[in-house]
């Protein structure tokens, strides 16, 4: 590994890692019968994003207009916005769907599906809506047996706009940790999809997409009879979450972020390091998990976890490296990790972590890295 | 307020709210007799940065070299860049000093010190390094009776290397929340440091600047005597963090995200906002305080706190506002929080929520908002 040119912290992507979770869900999708729509708001990242397409990825899911607008930019024409429209965004779908961009909104109240209409009528413009289905009562959606599914999908359709299908997101498998309960959850989320789709038709409403998904109900469907597409995001870098959930190894985590021993406590066990919370976000997903690892587990450039140490702590630009056992100190911290070692740290989460950076540096197998742009805000 | 042609998620700055922040602080220091480096870290805006210096800042305070970089290209040329030095930021560290910016380094070790003075040697270049001192425990530095200091201070001396002074943060503040409390920390910040800068003078080493600070140790100080000059950071917009610290009212918090009221999930007595994680940081800096407010407290457009609401929880671009006692949920929500319905939420902890935007709106006292960029990165 070639990091001397790299300064600290920094976003680090292992592309062998990322190549083979990419492979990894592309090929059970491909098993399942089913296409795959990559959540991008994980990397906000072009590079990566062809990536995915070129191991079969059918269009994208993002999360903000922001996203759409700039893969539409660089090339991507069919994207699923997840998140519930409201009036005041309603002029820029529109101008991205002027533009040409197969982008289709989501709803998942009678409120906002009459603004898209009201618009779509005043604009004389044809949206794509999908309406999105609460399967385990998480966050948004309408859940299967409600009126309301029917009510939201009669206002869309009656007047004129496309209803392009129903989706969910069971975004409570993130709580789980065995396969049996994840497997569950993936044909509760399934079941539940498949069921809002068949009462939208039973009542004439058109619904050719049923679209489901996340990384750990992707990785542990079992079946997907009646779905057309699945959605995921953390999968294409895992995390310490992620690992706890059980889908990945630590061996799977493609992003890291570098770092440098900058001094010690060392009658206190401590390395201090300057990734602190700016670089590693204050993401604490692992704190409610079966292993807490603090902000995040510390491991060689080769990428081998140092086992028994964590960043127990964090600072805006300090990282605070000691023993991952609570009451043990680790007392040949500074000869162990001297001042100018560089580190890599498997983080929490890799969605909070890389939105902390304007840029991943991408390492090949052979060790020489690339820089891939990211992009922030809405 | 104007605030209809903004998209939400935005981060907001109260202008008047910032300007009374800034100049509380600076009448105190003015008070106390000393000069106020503020810490840009919190902001990374030069707009901002100039409000500070207008009302009497001397010189300022970063966290990475890439605040010192932006900061010197904006016209600032005192800078303290406060986080401990190592060999391989030497380089970006030279090119600022060699473009004519006052860059003043900070060490902690023997062996920092060591390789800022053979860097100096080998390229000709005097730099300017303080010692950082340890007055609380919390983090870094060397403390005031410790052998390692004058180590550090002759290395530094007897090759060349300008000791420009002594500095602490006594960033444990934030777990305190009572006056004498704060005002007693203060003060073992304040002798800790000035004995560490005397220790040197005793030695022999020159020790001009003795600069001590955090927001809340600032605000608490009754005198400061041997004291230089005070940094402090958050306290330009301080967040709820500082309000349970117990130095700014609720009313005082000068930042804030703007966000959309997007659906509901009645039976459950939630509102879904377009503010998740993303716009507020993960940051749960409340969590451990007496009052915890959750993701953020919501308040009206007009910055009028709404008591009894908080946001509960969080996805990456999904809030959840609901009643803010545990057991109790709000039967009104639909009709209390409609579809498109805008709020402001203050935010737990300002450096975080900042760091997620890469522009402010600032907000006049009578409306109407300009554009500050903010940067990212290192």
């Amino acid at each position: 590994m070639k990091f001397d040119h790299i300064d600290t912290p920094a976003a680090l992507i292992d592309i062998p890692r990322m190549q083979k979770n990419i492979a990894r869900m592309q090929a059970h999708m491909n098993t399942l019968g089913v296409a795959f729509r990559p959540h991008v708001k994980t990397t906000k990242c072009i590079d990566v994003v062809r990536a995915q397409i070129a191991a079969g990825a059918r269009g994208i899911t993002v999360s903000t207009l922001k996203e759409a607008e700039a893969f539409f930019a660089a090339g991507v024409s069919d994207i699923l916005y997840a998140v519930s429209i409201v009036p005041s965004k309603l002029p820029r779908a529109l101008a991205l769907r002027r533009q040409g961009c197969d982008l289709k909104l989501v709803v998942d109240n009678p409120t906002a599906a009459a603004a898209v209409a009201a618009f779509s009528d005043q604009h004389g413009e044809t949206f794509e809506v999908w309406i999105e289905v609460d399967t385990d009562g998480h966050r948004s959606g309408i859940t299967p047996e409600q009126d309301t599914l029917l009510e939201v999908g009669r206002i869309l359709h009656e007047n004129g706009v496309t209803v392009g299908g129903v989706m969910t997101h069971a975004g409570s498998s993130y709580e789980l940790h065995t396969p049996q309960a994840l497997t569950a959850l993936a044909e509760q989320e399934r079941a539940g999809c498949v069921r809002a789709a068949q009462r939208l038709r039973d009542a004439g409403i058109p619904c050719p997409a049923v679209s489901v998904g996340s990384t750990p109900t992707a990785l542990a469907a079992a079946q997907l009879d009646g779905v057309t597409e699945v959605r995921a995001g953390v999968y294409v870098f895992f995390d310490l979450v992620m690992h706890n959930v059980g889908v990945c190894a630590l061996e799977d985590i493609a992003l890291s972020v570098l770092a440098t021993v900058i001094g010690h406590q060392a009658d206190k066990g401590w390395a201090i390091l300057d990734a602190g919370w700016m670089a590693m976000s204050r993401d604490r997903g692992t704190s409610k998990q079966a292993h807490d690892f603090g902000y995040g587990q510390p491991c060689l450039l080769n990428g081998t976890p140092l086992a028994g140490y964590v960043v127990s702590g964090a600072n805006q630009e300090h990282g605070i490296l000691s023993s991952a056992e609570e009451g043990v100190q680790a007392d040949d911290i500074a000869e162990r990790f001297p001042i100018g070692m560089k580190l890599r740290i498997l983080p929490n989460h890799a969605c909070a972590t890389g939105a902390q950076f304007p840029e991943y540096h991408a390492v090949s197998a052979d060790g020489e890295s690339v820089e891939w742009r990211r992009f922030q805000g809405w």
